[in-house]
């Protein structure tokens, strides 16, 4: 379990140098991109576009699209583990922890980066090599944290079901909401985390019972 | 609810004539290549390849790849709502009705037509036009399915919970599937949707006691 300070508010940590504001930013448009044309869709030359800078200056932040799409993929990924980590640091009792992995979830991907998720989720397999293997490990990073929250819950209350199925179910029932999210129709990140919670933690709870 | 004789064995409609058989034969390849190099990486040459037609032979059944998305989607949802139909026909157990919507979905989606899936899932939103507007009538109608059964149960046992939330969390749970699943490693279908359906089902029920 990870210790230290209560923080209350968690804030985007900002990126420190000149030549990172400017990479942010180019990541930034070049979401917006794939996620309006899709990976296999957008071209340097639409990057280019929307960016404001030549074909030249893009080459000089990244070598290939691939790269880029892994520098996206490693910039979601890492903010949302270091917010995960921040936000459990006050967060002791093991339901509680399971809950605050789905709102971090909930809110870092549907309330301030949305386009993101459907590019992390639609184009989860298009790195091979190793960007792809950057990539991964961080994801595994990612699954492995919410996996010991579960297998942590489920070892305290003497719960019996597969770990791997019910965590993966749980990042399903997360990862999907790029295809149905409406924000005029759908409940806000914090009670759509509430209620797939509900679902989640009433559903494996029940397991003792079951087996 | 739909009623008629018990069935107890859901055979796939065969195909009536030459030309559909030839069909449904092109539609399982180009599944296969879809799933192996994703539907823009995929070309009417590949197809081609696989299927040892011709081009111009490839376009006497479909005019266009979009064409041919069309086709495979409308096959899929087509007879994945015909046999849920048939296998309700002898489940009256409100609850035991969601189970059978689950089993159906993954013994049709992962035992049977596991490239499908991943297509399905990934290329959700590719058509356009009329051809988009049939598939996603077909879908609506697959989800609407859904909805009603769990609609009834929730009316039936008193639950309070946003439908629509608690079904498509439902369907992420079932259609994450194609970005984790490993037939070598996980339970097969029968036994994944029973784990999905215990932790949906309880989840659900325990709305009650919550609100």
């Amino acid at each position: 379990m990870i210790s230290g300070p209560v923080t209350p508010d968690v804030p985007t940590p900002r990126p420190a140098t000149r030549f990172d504001r400017r990479l942010s930013k180019i990541l930034d448009h070049a979401t917006a991109v794939f996620y309006e044309k899709g990976y296999e869709g957008a071209s340097m030359r639409d990057l280019s576009r929307v960016t404001g800078l030549s074909l030249a200056g893009l080459y000089y932040y990244f070598e290939s699209k691939e790269e880029l799409l892994c520098l996206i993929q490693k910039h979601y990924f890492t903010v949302v583990v270091d917010r995960l980590q921040k936000r459990l640091r006050d967060v002791n009792d093991s339901e509680s922890r399971v809950r605050a992995f789905i709102l971090n979830h909930f809110e870092y991907f549907l309330t301030e980066n949305y386009k993101a998720t459907k590019v992390l989720s639609k184009e989860d397999d298009v790195l091979a090599g190793h960007l792809g293997a950057e990539v991964t490990a961080l994801k595994r990073e990612y699954y492995r944290g919410c996996s010991e929250l579960v297998e942590t819950l489920k070892q305290e209350k003497g719960l019996e079901f597969n770990t791997r199925v019910a965590v993966l179910s749980l990042f399903g029932m997360m990862n999907w909401i790029y295809t149905w999210y409406k924000p005029q129709v759908d409940p806000e990140a914090g009670a759509l985390a509430r209620q797939v919670g509900d679902i989640f933690l009433a559903g494996i709870k029940s397991s003792v019972k079951r087996h």
